[in-house]
C-alpha cells in the first residue's frame, strides 16, 4: 500500500460563531475568531490517497488527475471565497476547520474513489501553529 | 551598523476594490482580490530595524521591546480583523499589500526612533508567493 | 474522529551523558552531543489530541485551551531553560529527546483527558533532520 | 514504542516512462515527466524507525548510525546522480516516486534491522506540492 | 518606492560543464554537479521589481502581470526541461546557477520595463544551501 | 556583481549576562536570556560573497570551497559547543547574536578574500522570529 499526498492551497475569510447566539456569547466561546466584520487566512490542504501501484504506470494514481479533482471541486470554491456565505459544501456549517475538512472529505471521496484509489487522510493548516486531520 | 529583524504574524479579512468603481471594473483590475464577501491572509511582517550595537549590552536594540512595539502599534490592531473595515491606520487606502507596508512604517517610525535605533525596512508575505518590501 | 494538533517551540539547554560513566565514554556512545559545557536547540513540539467535534460548538477542543494546557506545563517549564538542570518532569532521566517526548506526555495526558479530548500523540523535532514521535 | 525520524536530501535527474511505448504514448500519461531529455528533483528523504528506548542509553537507535546507514545505501548512490541510469536499485523500474520509495525500504530494511529497531515509514517528496509514503 | 517579489518554481535537469575538457578536468573543477547523466533541482525563483505604487490602483504592478511575464518567459521554457539542452536563453552558456540568473535577468528586463515598473533583483535557490543573487 | 549565499547550521548553548552585574540586574536587561544554566538554539547561518562570474568557470566562487571555509572556521568551531565557554573568537564578548555575527565576519574575511571574492553579508537567524545582518 502506497500513500500519496497532493498539497493545495486557498486563502479564504470566515467567521467562527452560531447565528443564534449574541455576539457576546459568541466571542466568548471563540475568541477573536467570532470577529463580526470577518478575517482570514491562508489554508494549506493535503489530500493523501492510498492504492498499490499498477504494473502499468508505476504510480498509485496520476497526481494530475488527483490535483485537477481537488482544484475543480475544492480550491475553485473557496479561493478568494468567504467560507461561511459563499461555499455550497459549508453552508449551514461552523466554520471550524474540522467542519472544514470533514466537507472536504465528503466532496472528494466520490471523485477519488472512481480513479480505483481510496481517500486517506484530509489534513489542513490554518496558522503555522494549528492543523486538523481527518480520515473519515 | 547591524541590522535587526523581528518577525510577527497576523490574520486578516481584506478586500482590493475603489468604492466608486463598479463590481466589474474592480473585478477586471483586481480580479478575485475584489470578492465583494472579503477573502483573508496569513500576513506575516518583518521589520528591521538598524543602528551599532551598545557597548555595554550588545545588542542593537533589546528585542523585547522591538516585539512589544510591533505587537502594541500593529499586531493587536490588525490581528483577526478586517483590514478594510477595522484597522485605523488604513482607512481610506486600497487594501494591497503595499499600502499596508508603508502605513505599517509610518506607525513603527516614531516608535522605533525613541529607542535610538533606526526603522530599516517593512517587508510583508501576503502568501507564499508575493511579497512586498518598503524601506521609507 | 477528528485529529487536531498545536505547534509550540522552545529553546532550551541540554547534554546527553550517564553520571556513573567517564566523559570519554558518554562520547563515545553520545558523541558531540555529551559536550560538558552544554549544547542547545530551538526545539519544536506538536501536541496532537483526538475526539469528536461537538455539536454545539464544532471542534474537538477549544485550541485557546489546548495552547495554555501546553503552555502552562510544558513550555513555561522548559523554554530557556537547562533541561538536564532545570526541568523538574526530566529530572533522573536521559536527556534524549525520546525521554523528552515520554515525559511531556505524562504531564499532558491527565490535563488533556479533563478536557474530554484524548491525547494522541507528542511529536518533538530536535533539528531540521531529527524528530520523535510518540503515542503513549 | 517511539518513532526516530531522520530526513535526508538528494538531488537527482529522472524521466518517467516505458522504453516499449512511443514518445507520444509517454507523455499522454506521464505528461512532461517524460521528457527524453530529462529533468530534476530536490528530493527530500524521510526515514522512520520504530523501537523502545533502550534504558542505557535512552534512544530508541543512535542517529549517528541511521544516518550513517542512509548515506552510504541510500544517498552516496543516488545523489547527483540519475536514477534511471545510474542507481542500482532502481534498475528495470519505472522511475516513479511510487518505485523509490519501495526500492528505498527494501534496501534498508536489513540494516535497520540489524541494529534491532525496526523500520517504519519511507517518505520521499518530489517538491513541495507531491509526496509519497510506504509502510512496507 | 517599494519592492514587489514573486516566486515561482521550476524542476530541471542540468549538468555543470566545458565541452572542450575531459570528464576528468570537469570532475576536479565542478565535483559530482559535472555528471555525464545529467542530475537535476527543484529551483525556486523570486524576481523583484521596484516603482511607486500608482494612485489609481495602490500597487506597483499588478502582480498576475508579473507572473504572466515570468510563466511565459522563463516557467514554460524550463520547467521539466534539461537546461543544457533545450532552453534557448541559456545555449552556449555553462548551466551555473550565476548563468541562468543573469540570463533569465536579460529575458524579463524588456517585459517589466513595458509596465513603468523596474527589474530590481533575480534570485535563484537550487538548494536550501546555495542561492544566488542578480541586480542586473 | 553576483552574490553567492551558503547557509549552514548548528547547535549551540549561549547565555546572555555581564560577569560584573549581579543575576537580577542580568535578568532585568536580558531576560530569560540571562538564565544562569544555560540555554540554547538552533543557529542558521548565511554567508553571502559577491564578485563577478569567471569566464572560465562561470561561478563567482567554487561553493565547495566556501563550504569548506565556513566549515573549517566556524562550524567545526562553534556547533554542539558552549558559546561563552569555547569558542575562542566570542572570548570576552557578551553573547549577542549581533557579537556572532561580527565576529564570525572578521573570521571569514581573510579566507573569502583569498579566494578573490568579497564578503559581503552574514545573516544569523537565532529562532524562526529573530535575526541578524551584518554588512562590515
Amino acid at each position: 500500500m502506497i500513500y500519496l499526498t497532493r498539497r493545495e492551497r486557498f486563502c479564504a475569510a470566515h467567521r467562527m460563531f452560531r447565528e443564534e447566539w449574541s455576539d457576546e456569547d459568541n466571542h466568548r466561546i471563540f475568541g477573536k475568531c467570532s470577529n463580526p466584520n470577518w478575517h482570514g487566512h491562508n489554508y494549506t490542504l493535503w489530500v493523501t490517497v492510498k492504492g498499490e501501484p499498477s504494473e502499468e504506470y508505476g504510480f498509485v494514481m496520476n497526481i494530475n488527475i488527483l490535483k485537477q479533482i481537488i482544484l475543480d471541486n475544492i480550491i475553485n470554491k473557496i479561493d478568494h471565497k468567504n467560507i461561511n456565505l459563499e461555499v455550497d459544501f459549508m453552508k449551514g456549517k461552523i466554520a471550524t476547520t474540522e467542519s472544514l475538512a470533514m466537507a472536504i472529505w465528503n466532496e472528494l471521496v466520490p471523485f477519488v474513489e472512481k480513479t480505483g484509489a481510496s481517500l486517506h487522510c484530509i489534513k489542513i493548516e490554518e496558522t503555522e501553529n494549528n492543523s486538523i486531520e481527518y480520515y473519515g
